[in-house]
């Protein structure tokens, strides 16, 4: 069993903490702790898959290329189509941020 | 925008409240307010696609064929691979058990 999404890890000084959660087929579910941490300026994710998120704890803040910025709050929720590029602007550090993302998993040989 | 995923149905009678929020490639996401619902005796979940849960507020008890059995709190996940059969043998009715459900989708005609 994974541990509960609401026992995060200490502060350790290297940023934001990516704890994989399940892998299924067709997505890939991930935490992410961030304590103010944000994209550095300049870049921009651009990904292949389309994700999925909900913030659980603390506020987070993400714009997007068409200059469209999303504040989302606890529970407030997130669909970033492929490829539209985007970055992270803004996390609480307390409470920290933590988020929930779902990816999905484009289909591989497996399949 | 989907609602914020606290923002919830009022009782209806009707039984849990479904609400899709998000459908990628690979992926599809719901939110499912249960108060007191269970699955039918005697009835069993046989999916063809992975999913994955989360409890987001109050408390769910999920039990497979193989006869173990989850509790679930805020914050408790469970991985539910393809075909594993299970059922939901009691939710909270205060406050209503609020679940997120990942489901895999297998590739079709699209991919």
């Amino acid at each position: 069993m994974t541990p509960n999404l609401f026992t995060i890890p200490e502060p350790d000084g290297t940023g934001e903490h990516v704890t994989p959660l399940a892998s299924g087929k067709g997505f890939r579910i991930e935490r992410i702790v961030s304590r103010g941490d944000v994209t550095p300026a300049g870049s921009w994710y651009d990904q292949d898959e389309d994700e999925w998120v909900v913030v659980l704890q603390g506020r987070g803040i993400v714009e997007n290329d068409r200059g469209e910025r999303t504040v989302l709050e606890v529970g407030d929720t997130l669909f970033l189509p492929a490829h539209l590029r985007h970055r992270v602007v803004e996390t609480s550090r307390t409470p920290p941020c933590i988020w929930l993302a779902v990816h999905g998993e484009l289909p591989g040989p497996g399949y």
